[in-house]
């Protein structure tokens, strides 16, 4: 894939329309723009995720921590999207940016899905129930996005299966104590 | 600070010049670039958080993840710097990148100096011996630049305050056991 080489600043749309073999006029027809056409790149990356998550949305609660600890291997296989998605959400933190309310809602339903996860590990007895969920579900992809931001940067120096390793089973025991 | 009202990419050197009352010139001949006097602001920001960290990075062991809990208040503080952070370090995630070097070696000696307070924390007994210090200090590091990243984005649904708290007291609660 064309962004997990050179990045997404050093994407042309000419270069996108040769990969998927369309024309460019009809590609950007089919988009509206550049940045739409990103922005669908950083959807489809989430639907994949939770397609996979069968496995990682799925399973509820104590099981759905076992499954986030193998998590960082599948970012391992997928960097370039994970720098794409890096490079997009930083240019979008202003409001008044054209994809600010596609993060915001992005990061919204995340949290929302992961919340209900340990809400459902809480109503069967398997988490504690004195913690916030929406402030755990926070604290899950923030260290998902920043470690994964630390690997992008420095993958020598970093070993991003380790760390999602020892976040997700530190977080078991401290919430299933 | 221009950067917390605009962000980076609508401060012009002119705007920056004016506000520290010298010539564009004259501001430009100093730092060489832009880019270099926006990463001087980036690498004055750790210095100031190594200052105030008397508070933070001076405690060893349980009593610096007590501080961490409290380090969410210091980011709101200074949102805007935290932005032209998350941009630049966006950017920079290419080795190509001007910016890429001082990032990694950002990124390096955070994670050894945290990392140092762990390991003096297991030395001292007050934290458990079976964890890799080094890969917790990412995810430490981790945490807090995710979680500022969806702060800057959505604060009205993001509590920084809370998130700093409730993972800082749940990973002293786990690595103290």
């Amino acid at each position: 894939m064309l962004f997990a080489r050179r990045g997404w600043r050093g994407t042309a749309i000419a270069d996108l329309a040769a990969e998927v073999g369309m024309s460019e006029a009809g590609l950007l027809h089919h988009f509206g723009s550049k940045r739409a056409l990103l922005l669908a790149v950083v959807a489809e990356r989430d639907v994949q995720a939770m397609a996979r998550g069968d496995s990682l949305f799925g399973p509820e609660g104590q099981e759905f921590l076992v499954r986030f600890a193998e998590f960082g291997e599948g970012i391992v296989e997928r960097g370039g999207l994970a720098r794409l998605f890096m490079v997009l959400l930083a240019e979008s933190l202003d409001p008044g940016e054209p994809a600010h309310p596609f993060f915001v809602q992005r990061f919204r339903s995340m949290r929302s899905r992961v919340a209900e996860l340990l809400i459902a590990g809480q109503e069967r007895g398997e988490l504690r129930k004195d913690f916030d969920p929406m402030v755990k579900a926070a604290e899950i992809l923030a260290m998902s996005d920043g470690l994964t931001a630390q690997w992008l940067l420095d993958p020598d120096d970093v070993d991003l299966v380790a760390g999602f390793r020892s976040y997700a089973e530190g977080l078991r025991r401290d919430l299933s104590r």
